[in-house]
């Protein structure tokens, strides 16, 4: 596969840069039945939006999808799901300064080095803009795993130096931060509004839980459920680094300290974050993820141009001082893509298997 | 894929349970004409061989591997590299305190739930036995690797709470541990035993590195080169956490601290790990992976039988009291697997790129 | 993969119903560099479009084709390319006489079984309406092919029972058949009169000659590069048989009939088809196809209900009485796509071969 | 995937040459559950070994099968099925006079420009000697299939210029042919006589057939169940055509006679071969394949050494004068394989989907 398809039974191919004429997304392999409506996918599109509050980008898009196949009377047929999202605003305004140099932290000097041309208009391909396909995509998945009871919602778990203690789920859809404590957006705005007047940009962590899923949902080896989910997590614009469970907590910890024990009641603990061997538990699988700061940033910094000249670059236009903020429903729609593509391949191949131990309670 | 293969073009199958017949592994699509001997890879394999100290299990496994096919008077053919390691040290053991009930933190409970049936001698395909194949195919990709110039290698850099600072390369391969540090080994060694006597296992850091790498490696979107290392690195037995460059460590950076800027001399710093926008960028590649403690310990656990009822576990057995302490072969042949695929799939959709913009020197 | 897909490393997915709001194609792994507009596409669009003659269906459709992705100005970035074509005359016929029962011959029955539900509106997805994004995909595969000088083109070899020997490559282009023999045309035209006026339909033999190509593509084992055609020309909406070189004559022939000895001239016959082991041999590949003939047909036929009540089926409508007549650029389509496939996958694994020994002039 | 690798969720991967230490098969993706022991492998296994009668090779080979994995307590646990068979025949002939030279019809030639060097002992990889794993994998995907009532199995229907009716299923066995009419054997065996006498070898068309089958199985578009039939029958050595149903004989239909109408009580006819729009029907499912004569003949032919000059060649050793006399399970095999992948294929996106619509009988 050629790098833009993710999935193995339900696959999503995405296609489309940053100011060329649109994005579209191939989603194949949906199961037939489930009703879907353009509706569906543009709440989860409008939560990732730019331009909703003032931390964010300004750059305005409608992102209004459209749905060109796969769906009949209102449902889904098992044939592909053809989606269309057209870009509103690629200002024609003139790339002439970027177009010869390479900006620090970007993908430019890479794509450079890899293809010897690059459409260099807001980053092409590189852009984050292609998430929001994503995220379209991810609303099907989603959609399908709640009709099974399966929920996956993620929240900002720490902003810069700001750790947010997770309070509500309520809460994560009350602010623009996704922060799961409101208690914690005053201080989270007057962080970003000082990031802002220093022209910097800054990190964040993101939290993705999925609830409901039943246990033996993965591979063995390879295509481990955290594995792929590392890889598609990993997979997203800026981010830096993926943990399950205990994370990189586990280094220092001990066995008897880490060991999720099971009592009949269910499992005591959830170190593990729902995921032994590569297989889900029935526990929350829970994963965290770091993003790096934006690297669009207007405090200049170094760089060299295509024959290898020192510049100094500064990065105008509109972008998110943290690009962290609009992770959240990204994070989100991956997870539910790799659990979607887990189930059918476990159905798939177990769909006989009759198991009388009774599933353990989540914790 | 049905999760025993990775790799798209450089790939790597395997077969093969703890106390089964033998293990079995064929690598697809090394390119012909590379010299390769049993010895190239008897010599990872021992790396990673257990009884060699104290400190690890003290099963005995000679982990003799046979080339069955794809190497022709001393060169790979182009043909798969058929390998078989044949178990010679599978007790014959009394399994019946165990077939029936769940160690905590092992897989034994997921497997149950996913087929219905296990073998349950030794953990079974679930053991990381299995790596020995990852590590037998690893040494054709960093012997091809090599042929190019890019190394791959590793270290550990945390053991429990003891962080172990990098000195040198050399020292690597002095030690038990991997630690690239001398003098700190006493102290790993002190921990160790403490750690037997109390009974107990614990976490780990391993960092791995590859230097050499050609800018242009990795797809964009989904099959990311940092991606697709996440996935590689998480699939191995135990870990938790993958982090690319400054890894979780960027969450409270900020952009003017993280963009590694360019000058004509190459890049000033590498928050990036050596890839930007999913692609390498010439700095040297730089992973982090978390493993946790050890499940099989010998102090007892809570946990449940096959029909629900509460059980005490005690796994006896020769067990790794840490298994970061034989991670680093396992690492390093991951990511080097992950560099030929992706030298490769870039070979074919850019041969004919030509790029007259220098690249930079490492950093 | 979810079946919408094909290739390994150029990879054409496919989504769009006949009757729906239109079709689209991602077409993932193309080289970048490529000079590429609209018209080279539109160009093969405008060879397969019905309506051009009395002998196809008179569904008016302008197939103009929109590049959404991966070309920036004038070429290709090596990113994924987008294509959209609209539906333009779908019409909002009533379908209610078909919905509930299966046509025989059609996709309607085995659609029903496998989803439960379909979208009945001129045969949705299994509608040859979809071989147009084919034929726009294929169009890139064969404008880079054509840069490397190897040509992919086909014929009309027979037309129900009248075989039609091969003239020339210019006759082709000059008749609504593809014949290559233009002597032939007043008898097809004849037959295809007469066979309207039979309100029937008949099959067809198509031939595709690929010349140019150079030895070593194709993969040993499974994915042979003529093991990959005929999975690529059996894909094609009707195709019943697929043959290389001597196909099904190789049954009755004796060894020293059908190798083709090799002299320092070059090859003294192309038996083989161009393909020896599953690899090119630097010879034409050829291969043939056979196409049954159209299932919608005015003449009445017996069928059944969704409830399994015996039905009179009548498919009235504008369809092509013979597929076969439209069927030349969608066979050129699929073998340009294979081999521009195998192209990259042989450059990928081989790129570092030297071979002295000369590539011998093609028969 | 590197072209030894069939399959999207039954996997076969299969590794070693003609004259190499020995051949292996990784088989992933089996449900679990399945019993299975060595028997049923070696059932199959000497189905297809030479040397049983006069008509084929000499070669003596145990094929004993070894299974290294996968299998515990006689059943199969999900995990991946590793398979061995040590050659035991290879002898250490002198091959030099071969080893610089391209035997017409052979991959000698083709392999050299692939990969620029090559193991020529036997044909190396290019042997059919492989085919032995297919048939091995193949009776794995066989036993499971008939635990849900689909039978496999085909036959020989022409030989050279003799056709053979179909008469039963049970002559088959009883023939070293596998011809289903028991009293065209005689005129078989006078004609394989004569070849011998005549030093040539000739082709053969093989038929296969699965019955029980259930509507559904296939995937629209590219992944059709007759277009991967038509890839898995394509890559056994030798084929050069594959048909499905009625095949080439569509091509003089017409659509009043190829149709195959519907009735309450069944299909009226069979001329789909069982596939409509790439997914069964629930009838059988019939493919026929023709391959090309033995190239291995002791007739000289012309041929060049790797320096361009003309050689004349004469293939002795033991080979097979008609190789589509073995190819009656090997044939049936790759049915096999491609039939449970997609069964699993369509569980895991359809498993949910109820259709009232009875299945009609087969015919």
């Amino acid at each position: 596969m050629s790098g833009n398809t993710i999935g193995t039974l339900f696959t999503v191919t995405t296609a489309g840069e940053s100011h060329g004429p649109g994005l579209m997304a191939i989603v194949d392999g949906c199961p037939p039945g489930l009703e879907l409506s353009v509706e569906d996918l543009q709440i989860e599109l409008d939560r990732r939006k730019p331009g909703t509050s003032r931390h964010t980008t300004q750059r305005q898009e409608a992102d209004e999808v459209e749905i060109l196949s796969g769906v009949f009377e209102g449902r889904t047929t098992g044939c592909p799901i053809g989606l269309l999202i057209r870009n509103t605003d690629q200002k024609s305004k003139d790339y002439s300064a970027i177009k010869d140099l390479f900006r620090p932290a970007h993908a430019d000097y890479t794509y450079h080095h890899k293809y010897g041309l690059r459409d260099y208009r807001g980053g092409g391909r590189s852009s984050a803009r292609e998430t929001a396909m994503r995220v379209a995509a991810g609303a099907i998945a989603k959609k399908y795993l709640a009709s099974l009871g399966i929920s996956v919602r993620g929240y900002m778990s720490q902003l810069g130096p700001i750790e947010i203690p997770f309070k509500s789920w309520e809460a994560v859809g009350q602010n623009a931060f996704f922060s799961p404590d409101p208690d914690k957006v005053p201080e989270l705005e007057a962080y970003m509004d000082q990031l802002r007047r220093d022209q910097d940009s800054v990190g964040a962590r993101i939290t993705v839980v999925a609830e409901g899923v039943p246990p033996g949902l993965g591979e063995p080896i390879f295509d481990r459920l955290d594995a792929e989910l590392a890889y598609a997590l990993m997979s997203i614009n800026a981010v830096k680094g993926v943990e399950v469970g205990a994370g990189f907590a586990s280094v220092a910890q001990r066995g008897t300290e880490h060991r999720d024990e099971l009592t009949p009641e269910g499992f005591v603990s959830n170190n593990a974050g729902g995921v032994l061997g590569g297989i889900s538990s029935g526990q929350p699988i829970i994963a965290h993820l770091a993003l790096k700061p934006t690297s669009s940033i207007t405090t200049p910094g170094r760089s060299i141009d295509v024959d290898g000249n020192p510049v100094e670059v500064i990065t105008k236009g509109r972008h998110d001082p943290c690009v962290g903020i609009r992770a959240t429903p990204i994070a989100e729609a991956m997870m539910a893509i790799v659990l979607i593509d887990h189930l059918l391949r476990h159905r798939a191949q177990n769909a006989g298997v009759q198991v009388v131990t009774p599933v353990l309670g989540q914790l």
